[in-house]
């Protein structure tokens, strides 16, 4: 193989499917990347067996081949060279010599014919949707997937299309977040469960512009993310996602509308005075008077009063402050509404049309604050 | 004690002060800081018994007093609270109330009486030196000091003093790092080891400003730095620093020119071929077409060719690539010249003036490269 290509396209390339080069693998074969030059495009490509990559990059094929490189050591040798042009030259043995300008590296590759090609998926249902708005709605629900594997679904986020309407939903059991936006189009309905991982790594490498769209195919075991010359393979979780719309009511006690900024401001500085793991919840005490919040620790307490506008009944009710913060960062709102029942039942932070519903369940404050209510 | 000030004037004292709080003691009074408004004045202090910072910040004393506070959680409230006004009120059992707007933290503070104060320092001898020139002086050769505690001596930085001149020394036993300066007035000779940390922590919170310029005085067991607000006392290394002048010599074989970017970028490359304790050498081969650099690892091989001036005999030499790249990092000038006698000898990296001398003690190219020399 010998091709050359300008630095720019080769290293935006392998940074893009590097993002599917998994950290720890005993299959060697896995850790590289692997440059295909064999049929007229340059594609490299990177596979973990979960989360294929493939991305075409423009260049010069001299003579054409194919290789596997270590994906680590060849994207700090990209990142490192020259802005120049990048000349790629393999032998027979694998031997591959990149030079750029009076630079010259000599790496031993592997045999492309042992890499694992993306698998081959059939393309017939898709949907079109903004870069930008399927980046803001992975960032608005991603941070509550579970973090550990104990329950596989909880790992994923599922993806459901029903009409015109995309919902997205992750949970760890403690919360649900639900973002919902409407299509150009109306499709099929489609539930699919996607993986944490699989949706962190596609917002991470798309461009993200909102005039910029991206088609997502479905088949029955994967997904599929195509934009631009890229595409992204994922295998699907499989099972059956837990029903949430039981979970979901619209009744309530007690409703504050209260001033995104300084809410997640108090909450911010409360936490400070709470170490990792210690679970001391923040309390917050809903009265006419407004909304008191206290944080009490080893560390010392931190008490604050906040403004808002109230409906329906008095409330002291208790939380994990990560849980609150986690949601109030990504609303984009400058006021949100809170919806509560009784301090065991969820609290609800959505906004009137629904795009988006942060369901965070109470904490118990008899264990914390026995006798003090 | 009651006292006011603004956010901004608290938290860039605790900010300054905290720097002399130890990270790990066993005396907890040692990771607070002391606010002490007793005498008309609001000092803040930290003192880990080897170096102490003391900085002066306006505000409005309600009420004379002084409280120790834990460091750590006390720069974390205030480096989050609002930006407004903040009081700090405390009571005879040491309960401090921290308020800010609406926002109120409690804390348990500490006795004051128990703090270390600053030892009392005689001023008598001192230079005048601006911040600015410090500072670099600091950043060109800090790099170079021994990272463990074998030989104490090399921890610090030997400071000397003849005349108008200034001159830090560092060395880690396997190269040497000296910049001198002219000062503005002539001063009686003086030569003494600062510890490295002390240093490090002063550069960090000296605002740096070419026009202020900063005291230093010295005792036979201390330094002190005096700059606006704010004096960091630190105790001196003990001991002989060891005779720089014999290793120093001007004769050379062989003086490259080179110009100091593409030099840098070159080795730079090259480190990406070599991991964490391997010790490979960039090996350097100098004649008239110029300079080849080369390393060799079980990775692969790099291989760059880079334009020189030359004089003098041809020269294959072998370096640690950390120790050169370290040195060009903190050159300004856009071409340096090397001065090399023979494999074995150390090389020389100096200007004309003699303002900074990188000497590197080259890596015998032997037991790396036996037989293809």
């Amino acid at each position: 193989m010998k091709l050359i290509c300008s630095k720019s396209n080769l290293l935006n390339g392998v940074q893009i499917v590097s993002r599917a080069v998994p950290n720890k693998t005993t299959m060697s074969i896995l850790e590289c990347i692997l440059i295909d030059a064999s049929n007229g495009l340059i594609t490299l490509t990177a596979n973990d067996m979960d989360l294929g990559i493939e991305t075409v990059i423009e260049g010069e094929i001299l003579e054409k081949g194919l290789i596997a490189l270590d994906a680590k050591i060849f994207l700090e040798i990209v990142r490192k060279l020259p802005d120049s042009s990048i000349r790629i030259e393999t032998d027979a043995s694998y031997k591959t010599i990149i030079t750029c300008e009076k630079a010259k590296f000599t790496l031993m590759g592997k045999s492309g014919e042992d890499f694992s090609y993306l698998p081959v998926v059939e393309k017939e249902e898709s949907i079109s949707i903004s870069q930008f708005t399927l980046k803001e709605m992975v960032r608005q629900t991603i941070f509550s997937i579970a973090d550990n594997d104990n329950n596989k679904l909880m790992t994923g986020e599922l993806f459901e299309i029903n009409g015109d309407e995309l919902k997205l939903v992750s949970s760890d059991g403690h919360r649900i977040s639900i973002r919902k936006i409407q299509l150009r189009e109306t499709y099929a309905p489609k539930k699919v469960i996607v993986p944490g991982k699989t949706l962190n790594e596609v917002s991470r490498i798309l461009p993200g512009g909102a005039d910029s769209f991206l088609t997502i195919y479905f088949t029955s075991k994967h997904i599929v993310f195509e934009f631009e010359n890229t595409v992204v393979v994922s295998r699907l979780i499989e099972g059956e996602y837990f029903n949430i719309d039981r979970m979901l009511s619209s009744d309530y006690e007690t409703k504050v509308r209260v001033n995104k900024k300084e809410f997640l401001n108090c909450i911010d500085r409360a936490t400070l005075l709470t170490r990792e793991g210690d679970r001391k919840p923040i309390v917050i005490n809903i009265s006419d008077a407004g909304m008191a919040l206290r944080i009490e620790s080893a560390l010392g307490s931190m008490n604050e009063d906040i403004d808002i506008e109230k409906q329906g009944r008095d409330l002291m009710i208790g939380f994990n402050p990560k849980f609150l913060i986690d949601a109030l960062r990504v609303i984009d709102e400058e006021e949100v509404d809170l919806y509560m029942v009784n301090p065991k039942a969820p609290c609800f932070i959505k906004n009137e049309d629904k795009g988006y519903i942060y369901l965070i369940l109470p904490v118990s404050l008899v264990a914390n604050y026995a006798g003090r209510q």
